[in-house]
This record gives C-alpha cells, structure tokens and sequence, in this order.
C-alpha cells in the first residue's frame, strides 16, 4: 500500500452564501479528484469496455453530484481523445437514502444534458442517470453489475447510533457530550468503533457482490487524527455544538442524545477491508482543508449536516437560536484556534 | 397480428376518495395484466436470463408503479416455482418526467421491499429498484440493456401541443374546444396525428436501441373508437371540460388552449411500428372500462391529469370553481349517457 504526503490546503471560502455549505463539499470532493482520476483511467484502460457503470453512494441532492458525474467523463474523454477511440456509454446510479431529496437532483438533469451536449459534445446517448434510494449497508445493484464506485462525505455516518453508550445503571457514558471527546471513557469509543465497523464491513460485503473483478472503488470519508501538533481538536465543531446545546437544555436530553457518526484511522479502515477480504486497498491519501473562516460557514455547513436528527431531539422550535448561539461561540474558537477538516481517500480494487 | 375480442366491464369503483383516481388507473393497468403476464413468461422462458431488466415508461408516482413490479416478480415467481429453478435477479426503473414526484414514488419503496420479503419471501438482493428522469420520447437506456418495457397511461400524452392549429390569419382551428371533437376541420385532426406520429415513432426509434433481440414490449393507451353503437361519444370527458371554461373564460383563452393529448386507432399504431421497422406488433386487445358512476370521480379523475396545463393557461384561482362546475356538468351528462375509456394493449416483440 502507497502512503501519500498529507496536504495541507486552504479551501479559501470567503463569503456566507448559501451555496457555501456545497463548496465545502465540492472542496472535499475536488481535493480527492486526483485519485478518482487514476483509478477510473487504470479501470478504463484495462479493458475498454463499451459501457461503464458507475454508482455515486450517499450523493445526497445537490449539484456537487453531477460535478463528479462531468468530471469523470471528462477524464474518460481526453483518454479517449488522446487514444482516438470512440467514448463508451455511461450509465450513472445515484444513490442515498430515501428520505433525499431526489425530485431536487434529478431537476438538475435537464441543464446537466444541455451542458454536456454544447459544452462537451457528449450526446444525451451516451450518457443515462439513474437514481436509487437505499442504504448502502444492504445491496443496492445487480451481481457483478458495476465498474466504479465513488463515495464522498457519507461513510462516516453511522446506520445507528451505537448500543451500549449508557452502564449497567442506564446512565449516559457521555455525559454533556453528543461525540467522543477527550474526557470520554474507552467503552464510548469501543462502542462506536463497533458500530462503524460492522457499517463499513456491511458496505463492503455488499459492493463485493455489486463490483465486477478489476472493479474500483473510490471513497473519502473523515479521519480522526492529524499530523499538525498545532491543530489541538479535530471535532471542535461537535464540542462545540455539545457545548451550545448544554447552555440551553437540560442536561439529561444532551446525555441522551448520541451523534452516529464515526471518524476512523487508516489503521481502523485497512482491517476491515482486510477482514472482509474482497478489495484490496490500493492507496490512500490524508487530506487536510483549513477553510473554516467564519462561525457563519461552519453553522451553515454543519446545520446543513445535521438540523434534523437535532430537531428530533431538542425540538424544531430551539434550532434558529441553537445555530445563531453556535455560530458566536465558533467566531470566539477561530479567533484562537485552527480549524480543520481531515478527510481520507482510499482507492481499492475488487479481487478477481 | 392476433385481435382479441372487445371487452365490456364496468370497474365498480363507487365510493369517491382520492384514491380513486389512481384506482381508475389501476384498474386500466389490471385488464393489460394478462398479456403483460404472457408477454414477460415467453421473454422469461425463451432464455432464461439471470438478470431481468424491466423498465416501466411514464411511471408516475402512485403506488401503481411498484403495483406492476409486484406483479411481474409474482409472474415470474410462480413459473421458477413449477420449475424448480431459483429466481432471477431484478433490475427495475422507473421513469417519468424530471418533473414527477420521485420522492413519493422512492417513500413507498421501504414499504415494499418489507412486503416482498414478508409476503413474497423475495429478498432485498433480488429486485433493485432505479428512478430514472427523463422522457421517453428519447433515449433513457443504455444500448441493449432491456428485456421487457411495460408503459400505461402515457403514449397518448404528446410531447407537445400540435404546431398548426390556426390557419394563415392566426384564427383558432378548434374554436371553443380543447382536443379534436365532432365538429372539429380535418387539418386540426391531421395535425394532432402528425404530432402523434412524430412522438410515437421516436419513442420506438429510441427503444429499439435499448431492448435487446427477442425482447418484449406491453404498453397500454387510450384509443378513440369504441365498436358499441350505443356509445356517442368517446371524450365527454373533454367536450364538457371545454363547455364548463366556455362558460368561465374569454373564448379567446378556449381558442387558443389545446390539449397535448392524442388518442390513435390500432391502424394508426400499425403504421408507425411498420414504418420504425425495429418491432414486431404481436397481438393488441380493446379494454372498454365503464367505471365513471359519478361527475365527482370523473372531475378528480381528469383534474389530477390536467390541473398544471390548465392553471398555466386559464390560472390557478379559477381551479376550484372550474372543477365544480365541471363535476355537476357530468352529472348531468351520466345521467343521459353511458361514459366509458377505451384501452388498447398492444404486445410486441424487437426484431432479432
């Protein structure tokens, strides 16, 4: 396995628009296009088969989607340009759950086709979207249906939060915390560690089945350690959601409440992949974004990420003031601290 | 070509809820069953295939959609029962327009995945389920990537609003009317069939790309003759919605409304599958379904098709008022008349 340099980047997102909350993503997304790109080529190069499935899991509803969608068949165009060789057919899946807002994704097409017709001189022929609402912990696709997954920003979200977060007297383990912190006691992280590891096993149980031999798989989720001594708190956005939540309900909704959400080391990820045995892990790369500017942009980012598993808990009526509150105390944060996102990149290959 | 008799039934559909507009469909979709079910077991039986993929045309977003899926898995259950072999795989997509509810259409997936596993001891790896947006007047599908295409209650939707419908001052071709009627010239039925065999034709054209040889094709539309003399007219349904807006509306606003909305004759769909070529017209059937027992489901009935090109054009507050009056007017007229649809199914089968 080929261990990349960790990067260290500045997204450099400066204004507060709403389309903020996507740059970010597409940020995320753009940084690890360079491995996409690899792995797609390697695939296609391999065989040249004349239609290409390709699934995009967790691609949630917004136009940062269909960015991946164009750029891979960018990618496959140039190849195919360079090679003087017909371009072959895509046929695109979307996937997230179905609660997404697919009727959102899918009013993008039209303008998608248009684009690629003027701009690309691809054909609504050559490429067909599709969209399938599941959860990618079960099966989702055919046997030996697809060449290439991509997934982005999804994998760190646990199928549930995990049993077994209070003790034998039903108190909470994570008292006046909604994720692992430094103060949490080794049973909370064993127990999240757990829950992750039979979700990613699940996963990929089930992209063994889906993935044809020589099929890629490129996925970025968030990891959980950095390299930069200067950075003291990776996850200072859920400390401090815990901490503007604890300033204005009871105590007892904070302790019960759990984020299912898992940020893994590369440590973590290699033996599952290892332990289910069907990929091998080929590459994978830390990316490191600093491009939190504003209380404002990380309200809006993580709102974005999680207003309505809060909203179940806390009620709809407290959120504005929540994310008006947690946007000061993030202001106050940044003016000390540097805060980052670090993500990982992991390209694998289906075993023959 | 075998023509099977005409049939008279009368659906029985009494009580007046909502559900009911789509219980008409259903109904319409029920009487297809049988070639449908004839049509998928000669596919299935001819080769066995261990991936079926299905798509259905014009899905909309009831739970008709997964009605029909339900029923294929059952039909091709039952044969691989008396067979003793083991099911095949399903890929199904749904179609319709960008603009179509896939949200409602995927809320009903969880649902029914439940029931085939339950009921039908089908399970989750068995029948996968893609939305696909877009219009079948073009491709949706890559290359021979089909066996079977259902499609009911759209073909008789045109792409667009015939071109041609006033003569060389600008004056209206249909005046004070909404589709062809009685009185109607002969240009303006001309133009509605050319329309109609543009659309048609490119929606063979296009799926003769996509279905592979000695693959099927059932789909079911409204057609304009009944062989019952005692039937006057068979779109009451529209000559009394374009008298109910006479009496609301400018006759300038009626002149120049006309419904994209074409019902052909079987020699008119003989003709264009003959001219594509790529298909094979195997057998047709006639359904006269007889269900209209009130103006109030009749209204709901025609409101739930027609609403948006009517708000669009005559304006969203008039709705209300112009559905009421449109339901007493059809009471009137059902106490007089007998009021029925007339279906055509039509079974065929691409070229090898």
């Amino acid at each position: 396995m080929e261990v990349q340099q960790v990067l260290h980047m500045n997204g450099g997102v400066g204004d507060t628009s709403y389309a903020n909350n996507s740059l970010v993503q597409r940020n995320i997304i753009s940084k690890g296009m360079p491995m996409l790109e690899d792995a797609i080529l390697d695939l296609y190069c391999t065989s040249f088969p004349e239609k290409l499935s390709i699934a995009d899991l967790g691609c949630s509803s917004g136009p940062n989607t269909l960015f991946v969608i164009s750029h891979i068949i960018d990618t496959i165009k140039k190849k195919c340009h360079q090679l003087n060789i017909p371009l072959p057919e895509f046929q695109m899946f979307l996937n997230d759950l179905p609660g997404n807002d697919f009727n959102n994704l899918f009013s993008y097409l039209p303008d998608f086709y248009e684009k690629l017709k003027e701009e690309k001189h691809v054909s609504l022929e050559q490429c067909f979207v599709a969209g399938v609402a599941g959860s990618f912990h079960g099966r989702l696709f055919p046997n030996k249906s697809l060449h290439f997954i991509h997934s982005a920003n999804s994998l760190h979200w646990l199928s549930q939060v995990p049993q077994g977060l209070q003790n034998e007297m039903g108190i909470s383990l994570n008292k006046g915390k909604i994720y692992i912190g430094k103060t949490s006691p080794p049973s909370l992280f064993k127990a999240y560690l757990a829950q992750f590891q039979r979700d990613f096993y699940l996963f990929l149980k089930s992209r063994s089945e889906e993935v044809i031999g020589g099929g890629r798989m490129v996925l970025t989720l968030v990891t959980g350690r950095s390299s930069d001594p200067s950075i003291k708190e990776c996850f200072f956005h859920w400390e401090l959601l815990a901490q503007t939540l604890n300033d204005m309900v009871s105590q007892d909704k904070v302790d019960s409440f759990n984020l299912p959400f898992y940020a893994p080391s590369i440590q973590e990820l290699e033996a599952i992949v290892n332990r289910e045995g069907s990929f091998s892990l080929d590459r994978h790369e830390v990316i490191e974004i600093v491009n939190f500017t504003s209380g404002q942009n990380v309200a809006k980012f993580i709102r974005a990420a999680t207003e309505s598993m809060l909203a179940d808990q806390f009620g709809a009526a407290i959120m504005d003031d929540l994310f008006r509150r947690y946007e000061h105390n993030v202001d106050v944060y940044l003016s000390n601290e540097k805060a980052i996102i670090i993500n990982l990149v992991l390209s694998m290959t289906r075993k023959e």
